[in-house]
């Protein structure tokens, strides 16, 4: 969830190839967010790439196979989510990274949720970029039980979706400005209620 | 939040113009949903509601103009919370109510959201129609506050948006399969953090 589409990603050797990928991809990013969608073409991208044409057709066969292409390589980054000693300083850490995503100039990531409404083949290489972050986020619930500070059997998923989700809703959806004190908010208020046992079953006199 | 855009609004005396509106209006969910945002365009929608496209021009404008009124005449239904005696329970009915417009077919919610990434207008007017609705749910936390369920002093915005952000999160940009459990359980999740001071301020020795 960190959407760091945003990132470069690191240089790896590769030769030709690698060289060819990269330089296409970011040509699809930089007119992704120059025009938009609407003029987010193969042409467009080939002439940017200064590739030619019938080789972007190839690889990528039309602009959902370059965007999917341009989600799976910003996960491709070996990216750990942050450990700093707490389930709080966890999950700010980790909200800051989306709220910064999310607010960035340019603003690719935004540029490529909105895509995702346009494109079923990036909808579905988002849904595979996020289902992957949150994977990789769920050491962060378990070093919390393992400190105590939540309880055992809580459920990572639901903790760190009720973390991050109102930055997506309220910078995505509902569009309000953005303000800096949301990522550590969200991030209390989430820990506050983890060790509450919120995100955990209800203890109840007869269970087990 | 409680999308209902769903929901036919209330036939109101009103004659010609408020009967050429509801047929407009009408038109304009329904080519949405069928044909989607790219085959919505003014002379489409005068066409399927049997109205001349002059007028269509005239009092819309353009597809914007119709959006926004699709999504203005739907924030103007007399829409109330529900009020069923505990906190949980009002936020499960709400997320409900957000999980079926969300969920609905013909999925028009999900269309309108869409289309608010096509069109600034209708951004601007989901915008309003959102902050209206979380603004008629504060009640709910208000309620909740007298009962002594939570305590005073929590913020009723940040508890709202909590407790439906997951929702939004993973129907609208996670694209998860529907869980029928969501509205429940994050209501349940919301409600528990509530009562554990999540959304009011931390009290600290020197507070006061």
């Amino acid at each position: 969830m960190p959407s760091t589409p945003t990132a470069t990603p690191a240089r790896r050797p590769g030769g030709r190839t690698a060289r060819i990928r990269a330089q296409v991809l970011a040509a699809v990013r930089a007119q992704l967010v120059e025009h938009g969608y609407d003029e987010l073409t193969v042409d467009a991208v080939a002439a940017r790439a200064g590739v030619h044409r019938t080789t972007v057709y190839r690889r990528w066969r039309d602009v959902g196979g370059l965007l999917a292409d341009v989600l799976d390589e910003a996960g491709d980054d070996g990216w750990r989510p942050p450990d700093t000693g707490s389930l709080e300083g966890d999950l700010a850490a980790l909200n800051q990274e989306v709220f910064d995503a999310l607010t960035a100039d340019p603003p690719i990531t935004a540029a490529l949720i909105a895509a995702s409404f346009r494109s079923e083949e990036a909808a579905r290489a988002l849904r595979r970029f996020w289902e992957d972050r949150y994977t990789r986020c769920e050491p962060v619930v378990a070093r919390a039980v393992q400190r105590g500070e939540i309880p055992p059997g809580t459920d990572p998923r639901a903790l760190l979706i009720a973390a991050t989700a109102p930055l997506y809703h309220r910078l995505v959806l509902l569009r309000t400005p953005p303000d800096p004190d949301l990522p550590v908010q969200a991030a209390r208020s989430t820990a506050r209620a983890a060790t509450a046992g919120a995100f955990s079953p209800e203890e109840s006199p007869s269970a087990r």
